[in-house]
């Protein structure tokens, strides 16, 4: 790895940012390090003053951010997501080390010519259970467990220098990868977890009525898995099969 | 090494800093990271509300930060220091890495039993010559050459986090992992694969004559995962919940 222009795959996206000045302290952050690429979910107010005045010499990644309404747009046509989460949640996941989490994206912007992002909460609440559910890998920043309240865009410094370390090989944890399968995308996996959803209400294993924490748990597995194009048509096939032959039951009732 | 006590040893000195916001957001910073000496040489303006605004929570920094006439006075008692430059001097030492620079003042504050100091000069102009020369380590952030200029409190940031990570001796890159899931046995894991194969084959998704790749993908798409015990139980569940939805199909036929 050596490679500078993976940096060019990765979005950097806050959702509901409160403060203009963190959207501006985040593009300068980006620029140092050689991002650019900003998406913005529903924030509080942009463009701003403030948020320029703060970006200081990165007004171009600030003029070039792309805002949406939620999430799910912002993470459209990437292959994986990693979330900056500081709390523990009921289905955690083994969290990664942001040196972890890096060399993984950057692995793969640069394998599958795909884009990948990196995803910050809101300043006060963090990422929510829902938006946590869209994203693969969490992260966690190691602080002082008696004030691990990094300002926002000092977090985002700190993830995009871990970036550009990985994209330089000086992330330390290399590892050697064959030929990179090509990832689902965001889409993908998700129109999967409506196919399987459905299908397992229609089966009676899921009542929508009493959903338990059924859908998160298996967000939670198969997000651990990195699931290629292929896999998904696969999972699809077979849950089209199961759905033919309980329909056909229904048919016959 | 792993002794955070270290950090107590570890002096953040910040050499003219002319705005009062940068300030409180590096105290925040080097809370964040369990650091708490921080020294002021000559700042434009303190104490100032705007510095405590930003400090949030760690006001407790800011409040007991020295302040200093002179970088001199600010390293008196330091066995070592390292001094933050983006640029090139004339007389240019070779330049530390951050990783690098912050496991140096570790092993020296954890070894020595004395302060170090690690010093930032002003937003602007940066270290004189004169401030330069009264410090040990140069250290370079490697930064995007076309915009190297982060802001101050982000370098502080970035830096705090390099010397925790020293402290912690995790200049790799593991992160410890709270309470592991219970895994699946092997048995279970290959009951599961029985089970999925003769769902496939009930639906008509895998021909037995004819069975390409299909149960080795499903293979390797799991394998990955290191499904959980509960995992597996939710997996066979939903495959029960087809199967009994298609016999009851082929008991009407």
């Amino acid at each position: 790895m050596n490679d500078l222009s993976a940096l060019d795959c990765i979005r950097v996206v806050l959702s509901r940012p409160s403060h203009p000045g963190n959207i501006g302290a985040a593009a300068r952050a980006m620029k140092t390090m050689g991002l650019s690429r900003l998406w913005l979910v529903s924030p509080a107010s942009f463009p701003d003053p403030v948020a320029e005045a703060r970006a200081s010499g990165a007004g171009d990644v600030l003029a070039g951010a792309r805002v949406t309404d939620s999430l799910q747009e912002a993470l459209s046509g990437t292959v994986l997501a990693a979330a900056l989460t500081a709390r523990r949640r009921d289905l955690s996941l083994a969290r990664l080390h942001p040196r972890t989490a890096a060399a993984e994206l950057v692995q793969w912007a640069q394998g599958a010519r795909a884009e990948v992002a990196l995803v910050f909460g809101n300043e006060a609440s963090g990422l929510s259970n829902e938006e946590l559910g869209l994203c693969t890998l969490p992260v966690t920043i190691p602080a002082n467990p008696a004030y691990p309240s990094l300002n926002l865009g000092a977090a985002v410094q700190l993830m995009c220098y871990e970036l550009r370390l990985a994209a330089m090989g000086q992330g330390g944890s290399t590892f050697p990868v064959e030929p990179l399968p090509e990832l689902a995308t965001h889409e993908e996996i998700e129109h999967f977890f409506t196919h399987l959803e459905s299908g397992i209400v229609e089966s009676g294993f899921l009542d929508p009525a009493k959903p338990r924490r059924l859908m998160p748990r298996l967000r939670r597995l198969f997000g651990r898995v990195r699931l290629e194009k292929e896999e998904i048509a696969i999972l699809r096939g077979i849950l089209s099969s199961f759905d033919a032959g309980m329909k056909n039951s229904q048919q016959k009732q």
